[in-house]
């Protein structure tokens, strides 16, 4: 870029996250062009990853929402910006947008040179009786926060949340830390969708914990008024009575606009980009939560709403329409869930997910502490891994539990950005120190699992499956770990004998069946394993051990 | 492998990290082979990072320290460990080993076919009169932690702790924490080495706030015996007394073995092994803090005691003498200290090496909260990212501060592991909730401000670079903060033009020599820099503002 570049046209439709990014970027850029942001609401740049927490008054003060202002945006980023404007049409011949000023009902042509769309996605409302009724809310923006808020306040005994993902559950933390007794409905048969479910069960315990009221495998078929309240009728003909009820379900990109200019849109309604963030129009060019990106693991187009990606692409646009090279990588859909103390955590691609799309894959789990555990407060996670089978590559990571959950998927993340196999995770190098993590930081154990099963040295099935399989047709059951443990509760089926008591009672094994081998977490049975395959048995590990078994049996 | 290959006589010298690690993964490849462990001390394999925190008894229970015992590593195991048995030779033709019990003074040979040495490393006592009086103490094993901790115990009114690198530090930590005044002596004039010195500044201040007495740039000459307690004498005449003395200033490789058997030694004492660990004899392979290995990131042959690196060396090492195709990357020497909650942590090359080698670099500074601002609880950091300006990649990367200090090294540990650059960083895609992180992480900030850099977007000087220079010949110091901030302190002879009324007072700046423009942090100071630059001024951003300036003024 030259610094004394002539300036152009910059129209900016929407002030949030995608739009705010990209609007003080292309100032950077570009002392000499005209920036123009509509935003259709009284707010830009609001941290909207915020609003449920001050809902729970753990953000008390409001005025922390506010990243910035319009004034400080005109200050600071000479922008002009305009709120409660609606962008109601574009005219891509004459390169103008037609603007309704809301306050007014005034309407005026505002012209381009280039146009960034980013509206962002609504909450979606399911097509039932009620979901539109004044008091029903969804939570998109101030205005829904204060008035859910205020319900709140005026005090109330009893919420419903319909939908579980990470609105939903971060929504029912904090009503509980509002001491609100909530119903949380969620259609499926476990919270936070993109999460696998058996990696759930810290997540439905922890509800349960804080008497929350959950209805899984439940949707709602109507909403009720009943005076100032609601009832919320579900499909197996339960109702529940509520003085607030919030639809988080979802979202839909705000795609009218583009739709209308006929941009190319994709089957899920995100509109098309390039990878610099171009529409089918080459002066028109959209970020955030509006467009269909890709996802960068396999490839394929993903709509993936999350406030990271929406940041990055503003940004990238910007660069992109002031003729910066630059290219959106994709993206692998990393997000983190706090609920009450417990953290869930993934990134990249699903063990459903690599399912649904008939990939190859395998499965590794782990329950390490976080860190060292002779040093004071360690608290324990399960992390699973997807990786390719065929060269180790990582394809995703899940994790939960307490602290230390964020920063293991974090440096998966990067793993997974710079194409690592797990014998790369073998050899990473991680801070160790007791209060920080292990000389065998998780990160290395989730490899040396991985890539065992990968070299051959340690054959292991899947939890997975193992319980696919009818209970009379699965391999001889070998639970090795102490007597105590195995009277504690174990795999139906199995038999106990101790690890350290297995090189002298060989004997007692079949030599002509598969031997299933199983501890608490994994270790004791890769020993037992290794002990059984080089006596001439077919023994394998049950990966993850009896604690997985849990995860599968609970969730 | 094949699961029932022929056993082999394993003999390793050395039963802690490395040892212990070989000898259980030796075990899980090979049932056959005979696997003797022979260690000098009377435990194996303990928690050795953890020792200073026994002696502050943040670890009350000492047992919590053996990770494992030579009865367990005998009965899971069944490896043959001899504790209180000293190797004292190597007949390489025969392919024995030559033991002393130390208990009884028995002798013995002990045939091999591969041996491992694993003796790890001794601390260094300097040579200075009564650096060997007993009670003068080094922290290597569980004798020496009782010592000391006895010492502790019986009461003392001060310590002198010599040396402040992770060990020194951890011990004042401790001790403090037990109510012991205490004096920490370091020669150089920055605690822990390794780190670039003004990134020590947030570990001298909360040293001082802790009532440590820190002897900076001081080296002690002697220790003089005074009935029960010591008199330090340092270098500028003065003197301490003190009932304990521990010295830590690094230790040195326990190479007379390997010397007197003639393997191949490197400059620094460390055995000299290929990328397999195996030495100058092919049956003979090292581990742990007695070789000399390779930096991952530039290649020069190092040596790092380190605990993690000593755990995968172990267990490398077997893999490789039972035929695996394994090669270890080297190290990059990531590693962490926690002093009184604050955290430091680095990875890769520090800007110290970078100089010390004559390579090119360039240095971004940032000062980001560990979450969400608006979150309650963020708290702050510092990150200084090393890296090459020619490609962008990622040589380097240290942190200090509170919490999320070690995630984000950790996640650039990766990056520099996977050859990353500060392109790829832009793009990194992490877990993002207010209470985990930010939309913009600290990393991807990271990523900008070194990819502007590249890109010539955003000019910037270092802060060292432009401290170099004598006052008088600095550029135009401008500082674009408010004036109450400007009020509050600044850069000697830097004028004050606060960003937002800088477009319409570009008049009071000279047109005819640069300007190096800074904020607190600097992002005020990029904009600035770009809003100058577009207007035709010679102007840059000093990297990282006046929090960096702050650390290398007073570090």
């Amino acid at each position: 870029m030259s610094d004394n570049a002539k300036g152009i046209d910059l129209v900016i439709v929407g002030g949030v996250a995608a739009g705010a990014s990209a609007a003080t970027r292309a100032r950077r850029l570009s002392e000499a062009s005209r920036i123009v942001i509509f935003e259709r609401g009284p707010d830009v740049s609001f941290a909207n990853c915020g609003m449920p927490y001050h809902i729970g008054d753990v953000i008390a003060d409001r005025s922390k929402l506010a990243i910035t202002t319009p004034e400080r945006l005109r200050e600071r980023f000479a922008l002009d910006v305009r709120v409660r404007s609606e962008v109601i049409s574009i005219d891509r011949r004459a390169k103008t947008v037609r603007v309704r000023e809301l306050a007014t009902g005034r309407e005026y042509d505002q012209p381009y040179d280039k146009l960034l769309l980013a509206p962002g996605a609504a909450p979606f409302r399911p097509p039932i009786p009620g979901a539109d009724l004044p008091g029903v809310h969804v939570l998109r923006d101030l205005g829904d926060m204060d008035r859910i808020r205020q319900t709140v306040d005026r005090g109330i005994d009893r919420a419903v949340i319909l939908g579980g993902g990470f609105i939903g559950l971060e929504l029912v933390e904090n009503l509980v830390h509002r001491q609100v007794a909530t119903t949380l409905v969620e259609r499926n048969e476990q919270v936070l969708g993109p999460l696998d479910r058996e990696m759930t069960l810290p997540l439905k315990r922890t509800l349960e914990q804080h008497q929350v009221d959950l209805r899984l495998g439940r949707q709602a078929i109507a909403i009720e008024p009943r005076g100032e309240r609601f009832v919320v009728r579900l499909d197996d003909g339960s109702t529940i009575e509520a003085g607030l009820v919030v639809i988080g379900v979802g979202v839909r990109p705000e795609n009218a606009l583009a739709v209308a200019a006929g941009l190319e849109i994709g089957p899920r309604g995100g509109i098309r980009v390039d990878r610099t963030m171009r529409t089918s129009d080459p002066d028109i060019y959209a970020a955030g939560d509006v467009v269909e990106t890709r996802d960068d693991v396999m490839g394929q187009p993903v709509q993936v709403p999350l406030a990271g990606p929406a940041n990055r692409q503003g940004r990238l646009a910007a660069d992109a329409i002031f003729g910066r090279e630059v290219q959106f990588r994709g993206t692998q859909a990393t997000a983190v869930l706090g609920l009450f103390g417990t953290t869930a955590a993934l990134t990249g691609l699903s063990e459903k997910q690599a399912e649904a799309m008939g990939i190859e894959y395998a499965t590794a789990f782990i329950h390490p502490m976080h860190h060292a555990g002779y040093y004071p407060g360690a608290e324990g996670m399960t992390l699973k891994l997807v990786f390719d089978p065929r060269d180790g590559r990582v394809l995703g990571a899940q994790g939960v539990g307490g602290a230390g959950v964020d920063k293991r998927i974090d440096v998966l993340a990067i793993a997974i950005q710079a194409r690592m196999t797990v014998f790369d995770l073998e050899q990473s190098e991680l801070c160790y120190a007791p209060q920080f993590g292990s000389a065998k930081d998780p990160i290395n154990m989730l490899g040396f699992v991985a890539a065992g099963l990968m070299r051959g040295d340690h054959p292991q099935w899947s939890m997975r499956r193992y319980l696919s399989l009818p209970i009379e047709t699965r391999p001889y059951s070998l639970d090795v770990r102490t007597p105590s443990e195995f009277t504690a509760g174990t795999i139906p089926g199995a038999v106990n004998l101790p690890v350290d008591e297995l090189r002298s009672r060989l004997n007692e094994l079949p030599q002509d069946r598969p031997i299933a081998v199983f501890c608490q977490v994994g270790q004791r049975g890769y020993l037992a394993t290794r002990i059984l395959r080089q006596n001439g048995f077919d023994a394998f590990n049950l990966g993850g051990g009896y604690r997985t078994y849990l995860l599968h049996r609970d969730a």
